[in-house]
């Protein structure tokens, strides 16, 4: 395992230890690993999860640790609930990447359905699959569209409007929520500044669960 | 008061005195203020307001003619009606600096809510709230979402897209609009010409209801 | 005729003697009319047209053979069937300029009705329209609102999002695709690379419609 | 000859005999050509001209009035004296195409002789060969390095830099200079505002050097 | 005086107190006068100013504390001594604006004398100037020409090279540095990111120059 | 080593058996370690080598095949003489990664010193350090300042202009060139079109510089 993985285990569980609720700004997606390891330790993690890419791929390039598998490692490190995992937003041609989604029972709605099915009923759908149970938040930028979003390393057209975004978050308060992530903004290939501003609303949006989530000790 | 302010009022007085409806392009939102002062001089005006904030807020700065206030100073003035106001597109995580809107009666029309109502309600609702007064059409352009429009100084995520502001403009045909403004188009924010291109065809929407309008005297 | 136009033409006929089906790469949209002298020639071509124009203009600047007359010319030669034509997303203030559209009995949907049909309804009434002979799919890519392609040269607020492109396209499966092309797409005009990515993407879809193409000789 | 070069000649005509030095913003460069006509009628003008290319080429695409070609139609039309016309900032990989210059007895500076000969030489070349005649200063922004002005449509590297630029014009003070033009800008291909910001301050200095003209009737 | 500028002299005044020499990054030029107000108030200070503007304007807009006019305030309130004070990269057409700075005594270097001086020269001149005494170095990143630099408020063509800037900063080695600022920056004007790169490195290079100062205590 | 490397080296062996001298666009400066490894297999290669950095360096991030360490792997295995190498544009705050070259015996340029030696000077340096041997060009697009390139991964301000890099290639005329590249072009990074521009002559000139290498056979 990468020495980066490692240290960022340790140190989630070192904040973790405090009763601190955690909100991650990456960096890419491979991060998330570790933090789920620090943070399902007790007991495996819900997820709700916002993606043009599922992120559960194998080995790439001689290493399983990259940016397009860490909820397959935590899954397979029994620190994810793949039962308890949603997953909104997934489009491109690269279905067969994703093979490891459906095979371990995560619920997953691709771009083109979140206009037929509607926000209310993906707000219903994701409450119902995570439960009350400890969830994590994972917001990866491309899971809007790329108008939206150009700042980051994989776009794929056909995204999510920040309108939807917001929307899907405004409907999970009240949810378990234990710690939260924002990755894959990439300002450099943005001439313009919206894809760091709606990352930072993301922040903004997933802090104001925290707020409400029973997860916070007083 | 600041000069510009009471030249802008006196100019305006002017062009209504020739029986002339004036389009107006911005600048930022304070010069609506002495706008108004003109136009409403006579009868109080009605509005239909598309923006992401309300603009009704008090002294900043030490100042009260900046340009987040002007519809409280034209409320105050006694030159619009705030029982014929609409504004729709307000988002952001400030609502409590436009607590004056909902004091003094005014319709405000979240941004999440367009989505949820959808346009054919808010046109009638516009409709319903200005009635058959006078009229001035205020088209901030960052009540667009920045993807449209990321050439604006405040812009925040979540707005309207500009085929709604479309729609909604086109549901306002035959009614008494005596003034028109598109305002906060900043094009040097924007590496693209989206910005310049969406203000314009605003203008073009707005002067095309001047040519129904009833105030238009032949 | 301009040398080029023949010139196109020629070597369409040298591609469809072949029984290849053609996927083009613009250039601007005046390439489409010497592609349908080709590869209509045996049989009228029906046409599936997302654009902000119907291409369906006169006389212009002294020619008649520019990037927006290509379909009156291609109905008048026999090539393309009016009555087995459908536009999409027309929009702009220039409708003067499409009255042949019209008069030849092409259907055409614009961009603010998109929204009000819906999908399904556009997809349901494209398929009636060309029924079941050879047909045509163009894509100018300033069918797109511009946020989504703004590398182009006459763009046009109010277009369709790529999602509603997509559904479109994917709701197209099975017709008797024998030709396709994108259209007018001008990387320069855009300091992202929005427009590219959106351009192959829709190229990719059209590709995968024609391998379900009847026209597709085994 | 085209309708919209006989109005530019037309017009010119008609300025020049109110005794107004013209200051022209184009456009591209065959703008130039009908100016040329218009203010070389009496008497053949001298020229200073800044551009990555000399535009002194032949028929093209079918015709002669295209913008790489005004300066061989306006010596021809014996309204522009090859000798007493000096090209700055030539270069890129086309230069057979301006054979006309050297054989007419143009003088040609090429960009890479720029930083070789220093400006003074320069300028002191300059008015050595447009001396005390009518002169026009023609600009084109390309001759300005791309990273100076990237909103042109024929870019080439090593170009001048406005410094550069500057200082040329700086030395032309008390030339006779009877009208000037800057040309090739296009604000649509430059993501910044910089080639606007040069050309505004190139047409400024021209506009300062036409106040120094013995040409300017008091 | 307005309360921010209040509160960043007594922020310096206690930073100045604990024997650290400061280094700011801005905001806007107004924030050097309450920096010079602390700094300065035991010794007036010497300055190296690179920058468009001389910055030594009066009362703008019913205010003197505006950033067009930091130097003029310092030099009256005796904590800058204008003939130990260099400014270099001046140019625009306002140079009535900065009377002040030759009024008072100041070394006037503009844009255009830069490169005919050459950076030795101008090394020399500056070093001559600021003697041995205390020395604020302040840059303004509109000194750069806009190419370098287009993400700033008021730029203007024909400035200083990154290299030339480099130059000038590596020939200070051992100037009697008490302070630094680097100013001006807006990032969001800047499609790229050479603005911000430009400015860090500047930053760096003035804490280089910090770290052999002897006004740095061991 | 990485099995790319060793695709690229065997290909490279496959070019230059057809005694074709082979040209090549990166990519990052990783591909030209083993392109060395083909071309200099016979007798070590010489070395023109323009780039912001040395890319002698070591070990990174547990591998030493980079793009900051191809010429240190080439000079150990003896297919690069360092001694026939020169190296132009190098800066940075690295300089320590670099050690190898000046322990191995390579000529280091650096880009302060372009504008102080001339380019004239550097020209008959960069002769005398290659001689007549096998040379290689190799062309970093770092090694241009970020303004002309802003398009590449590690930018640096203060590197050389497009200008200088012509005149240096323009200078080589009539070396013993056996291969070129041209390396760490990103357009992604770049709201305009400049680097990939600036990239493409690059390539041209390396281009112009093969055609009169006494290495290209009749």
């Amino acid at each position: 395992m990468p020495l980066c993985i490692e240290d960022l285990e340790l140190w989630y569980r070192h904040i973790a230890a405090q009763g601190v609720l955690p909100l991650t700004v990456g960096g890419d997606h491979s991060i998330t690993y570790p933090i789920m390891k620090a943070l399902g330790a007790q007991q495996p993690l819900g997820m709700v999860h916002i993606d043009a890419h599922c992120d559960t791929g194998g080995e790439f390039d001689q290493t399983r640790f990259h940016h397009g598998g860490p909820f397959r490692l935590a899954v397979l490190d029994g620190v994810l609930d793949p039962t308890r995992c949603i997953q909104i937003g997934i489009r491109g041609s690269s279905e067969y990447l994703w093979e490891f989604s459906k095979d371990a029972g995560m619920t997953v709605i691709h771009a083109e359905e979140v206009a037929i099915m509607g926000i209310p009923e993906i707000v219903r759908l994701a409450r119902a699959v995570v439960g009350d149970g400890p969830t994590n938040l994972s917001f990866d930028v491309d899971g809007l569209d790329p108008v939206y979003a150009p700042g980051t390393g994989t776009p794929e057209i056909g995204g999510l409007s920040t309108r939807e975004a917001l929307a899907i978050f405004h409907g999970l308060k009240g949810l378990n929520v234990c710690g939260g992530d924002v990755v894959e903004v990439a300002p450099q290939y943005d001439p313009s500044t919206n894809t760091a501003q709606a990352g930072a609303q993301m922040l903004f949006e997933i802090l104001s669960l925290m707020a409400f989530s029973p997860a916070l000790k007083p």
